[in-house]
């Protein structure tokens, strides 16, 4: 499994996702699972992906064969076109490998997330399914997530609002999301790549691989773990009734 | 499905469970999934179950008939003995129903946890497979989870300890977790029930039934939002290399 995740607010995007790929429990991996598209002041794209490592290699095998010679993402002409590329380069893949796959009974599985924006519109995310189609965030629905996403919702499900929850304050929920991924299923492991792109800057200028042993990455564990406990323990105590 | 979770410390046992069944997305309903068997000052025990319905009220249906007359759960000698009573009754369902339901391909999933404590015994916790056999719980993990388990997980493995939890502290992130699921998935539902066991006291004294809109889960689950929301402020900023 992967754990991917991508925040939209009013001020930007977060993007965040883990690095080990595994065929079943053995062949532990590390592999890049978040990548950019940049043409600094035209357009910005940042993408993350989860499933079948082959078969994102090949989905970005086309975008990036596509993008160098001015198609695909580099003409897109809106980030809603920016996301049905995207789909378009999973169904040239499915066509390719769909069948294949099949007849030995393994699931064509791979998932994107697309977010960024184009010069003159606005910042947009969306997410991309297996069979290619589009989903979008909305403000009621702030964030993405796609692989192993149970465990590192509930604190996304309380904490990010698209209106009031600041860039700064969506990058520390992210790295808090996929860190508490991370302790609880051994499937999602590290480094971490994280990028925050500020709408309207058109270019990424705030990228990081985290490893497993990062000082910021490893205060925020042990921060956040300390802050969970004394939490719990400022909350009032249970009362039952008397029996 | 359901949400059932079961913590042990030196201190006792928390137990704590949803109430939501569904036949697919329809026929939604209320059922309790906690039980507990005492015979005050000899032997305590809290059941909690997910999976089918229909096949936990025939295995709860075995066990209260053996109880009445003396047998299974009224006279096993140990826990691990217990345990094994609740395995055999699974299994005793399994050999009437299981067949049955496979040729609708319908799974044969059942799960309980059981937890409690014999006089002169130590207290202890296990889990109850499909299968009827069963896991105990450890120091080194000191809880066990059925049903719906990834929303709820990382505030456990980040808070609940064998040795230094106390049961007050135990039962509010037993509440904590299973509201998060709650609040993150729809098939996880109120009400919630909950039992606290302190060793040695061999009957169940703290029991409750919190509503969707009881006060006390109220509070637990407005504040512990607001706790999130500023321990995560409190965080340092993520800082990004000069680029």
């Amino acid at each position: 499994m992967s754990y991917c995740l991508a925040i939209q607010t009013r001020h930007g995007l977060v993007f965040a996702s883990d690095s080990r790929t595994n065929a079943g429990l053995d062949q532990a991996n590390v592999a890049r699972k978040l990548f950019t598209f940049v043409k600094p002041g035209e357009r910005a794209f940042v993408l993350v992906t989860s499933g079948g490592l082959s078969l994102s290699q090949s989905v970005l095998a086309v975008l990036t064969g596509e993008y160098h010679v001015g198609k695909g993402l580099a003409s897109a002409e809106t980030m809603y076109d920016a996301a049905r590329c995207v789909g378009d380069a999973v169904r040239a893949v499915a066509a390719r490998d769909r069948e294949h796959l099949e007849k030995d009974k393994v699931a064509f599985n791979v998932n994107f997330i697309i977010g960024g924006q184009i010069a003159g519109q606005a910042h947009e995310l969306y997410l991309i399914y297996p069979q290619g189609n589009p989903l979008r965030a909305t403000p009621e629905s702030p964030f993405l997530q796609i692989g192993e996403s149970k465990y590192g919702r509930p604190i996304l499900d309380r904490a990010v609002r698209y209106d009031s929850t600041s860039l700064e304050q969506a990058t520390k929920l992210a790295l808090i999301s996929l860190d508490s991924t991370m302790r609880s299923n051994l499937t999602v492991g590290p480094p971490v790549d994280l990028v925050v792109y500020h709408a309207g800057e058109l270019r990424v200028r705030q990228q990081m691989r985290f490893g497993a042993d990062d000082p910021q990455l490893v205060t925020i564990r042990t921060q956040w773990e300390q802050e969970l406990r004394a939490a719990a323990q400022r909350l009032p105590e249970v009362k039952f009734p008397e029996g």
